[in-house]
């Protein structure tokens, strides 16, 4: 007789979030002690609802397919779990039989997992919970990087460099990439790259330093008056000394958010009407989540080996961790999971170090003896002839 | 005793069009008959100043990496070649003693080939000069489809796709994603794609049909509230019923042109400020002629063969001719290349047929049928679980 099991997503998917899928399937199916694989539609909603897709039989095929499939195949929501929803969430759990619980997610998600851990040893509830990280944001303590990070870093250093490519090719005016992580600069950092992959110049701000306008348009024009053509590369939230975002849409959200929009262009906008030289603004927003082709080979199998981990640990009777991931990079690069209490990552944030960013504008090689192993190396050599 | 060739790119680059040099630089090597094999730096720039890159003796790996090489590796320009320019363009052909010329460009491209073979001509110069087809737009006539388009339109393809499954899996926002295209819709109605490889909803706005705002909104609105998410893709140049753009930067540049601007973030906020739905607006794009993650294999072949075979038929006397791609969909898809008389190629564009238009936002059957082999095949199969 086995036991039942629950896998749920919570806020923003990753390129390789299906890939922890996978591996909690896989695992769960090769223990031959899981009865039911349960998967929560839509998150915490569905956790809410008792509306659970039921993955038991779904075929191998399918499951391996989840490898390449972007964002979340069950579905996920941003809807963070409050006390007062708790006694619903018990109820599911208890509906269904659900022996272990695991949530693949941030900060938030580790903080649900953490209450639901606790809250089910108080009502005596044999329930084991684990978390499985999951952030493009790699903004997770305790763990030396987080799942959904190198690919969004792979995606943000190869984008950079093809536009830097672009920019240098046909210098005719400044680019400026815009790339995810409203308040750390782990992924823009990772555009940095493009100053080692091309012969472009490229300048990098991060939302860690407030940016001077005039200082930044200072460096922009002698950046592109020294030809070879220009890239800058900002974080969406990067914002100016007054320590308001650069730009947003003037617009309210349903949260009582103001919505920011369009730093890059704002920039390109200031570029133009101040300095008379030509600029576009690029802004692939979700794509540096949701993109198969630049995927780090890396990522994927550490987020795959992570679901796997997960799954093991619970079985052996763990419960109120997380499966975090220890690096070593020398001689080579490799790396091994183990468990971290939840109360440690809950809530927890890990900062970019300011150290990394030099003269405000370039990356530091700290950063890319982090970072590139988990970007999956190979690492374009681009053929320049001119 | 053989002949010194020429080779130079006009306006902007694609995702192949390294491949199309990579095909000119092997197939001259290999026929023995080419002494010097020359690249103008930066397109007509290079021509006017005699700025001449030697390519005759780059090692083979560097050509072979031409494939996975973004933009123009030798660098391309905007600048237009004038009546005024081409004594100037005959000095530096005669200065390298070059007997075939090949210009790897769009529209402008061509006609500069042409009048340059005109003026050889009258000149009693013996020069050859080909044009190699080259412009993600697709709006070469002749030429079933032009290299560089079927990169591109991979690139919208998958792009919309994993950005709709990014929407449906947490459809907290519609998703607006601009594609490049002035002019013609051939790319962006690539990303209607979306449709048919996920389970989100799709609205596709081509520029070739002016867009009635408030028709597009209701639609947008009833698209939403059907639940599993919307994605919508536009091109940048859509327009509204008074044939203006949808959205300009209000900025003039340097040409007297107001620069177009962000006509995604444009609906994005006007679904924000008129449906209270949230929404965000992504754009690529130069990324959608410079990702190589995304390149259409069949693109870049077709690129590579077109260099070839422009040197091929250059050295067996032709000239005054583009190498043009005729094709083949039924059983399979083949191609193969032929020569047009420059003349019909000059100035003339392929429209995207108004009949492959469906509602206004919807794109029909036929022109999958015309776009999918040229994207390459090998679509992915997403796991949906939800």
């Amino acid at each position: 007789m086995g036991m039942n099991i629950l896998v749920a997503h919570g806020g923003g998917p990753t390129a390789v979030i299906n890939s922890s899928l996978q591996g909690v399937i896989e695992a769960a199916r090769d223990s031959g002690r899981v009865d039911r694989i349960y998967a929560a539609r839509f998150g915490a909603e569905g956790i809410l609802k008792g509306d659970l897709i039921d993955l038991t039989h779904i075929p191998a095929q399918t499951v391996t397919r989840l490898g390449h499939t972007p964002a979340s195949a069950i579905g996920s929501c941003r809807r963070k779990l409050e006390d007062a929803d708790y006694p619903q969430v018990l109820e599911t759990l208890k509906a269904f039989n659900i022996g272990c619980f695991f949530y693949n997610g941030g900060n938030d998600s580790m903080d649900t997992c953490c209450k639901i851990s606790a809250l089910a040893r108080r009502e005596g509830l044999d329930l084991r919970v684990l978390g499985i990280p999951k952030t493009m944001d790699n903004d997770l303590e305790v763990t030396d990087h987080c799942p959904g990070f190198g690919s969004a870093a792979r995606y943000a250093a190869l984008s950079a460099s093809e536009l830097a490519l672009d920019a240098s090719a046909l210098p005719i005016h400044v680019v400026v990439l815009e790339l995810m992580g409203r308040n750390t600069g782990w992924v823009t950092a990772a555009g940095a790259m493009a100053a080692r992959l091309t012969d472009c110049q490229v300048l990098t701000y991060l939302p860690e330093l407030p940016v001077d306008t005039d200082r930044m348009l200072a460096d922009i024009e002698a950046g592109y008056a020294r030809g070879k053509g220009l890239l800058v590369v900002v974080s969406e939230g990067i914002c100016g000394t007054d320590g308001k975002p650069l730009a947003d849409t003037g617009i309210v959200d349903g949260f009582g958010h103001t919505v920011p929009g369009g730093t890059a262009q704002h920039i390109s906008d200031l570029i133009m009407r101040q300095l008379h030289i030509k600029s576009r603004a690029e802004k692939p927003g979700l794509l540096g989540r949701a993109s198969i082709p630049y995927v780090s080979p890396v990522d994927r199998a550490e987020a795959y080996a992570a679901g796997r981990y997960a799954v093991n640990a619970a079985l052996r009777g763990e419960s109120g961790s997380m499966a975090a991931i220890s690096a070593c990079r020398e001689p080579e690069y490799s790396s091994s999971l183990f468990l971290a209490p939840l109360e440690q990552v809950a809530n927890a944030e890990k900062k970019f170090p300011l150290e990394w960013i030099v003269d405000g504008n370039r990356i530091s090689d700290a950063f890319f003896q982090y970072a590139m192993p988990l970007m999956g190396g190979n690492f374009p050599e681009y053929a320049l002839l001119r």
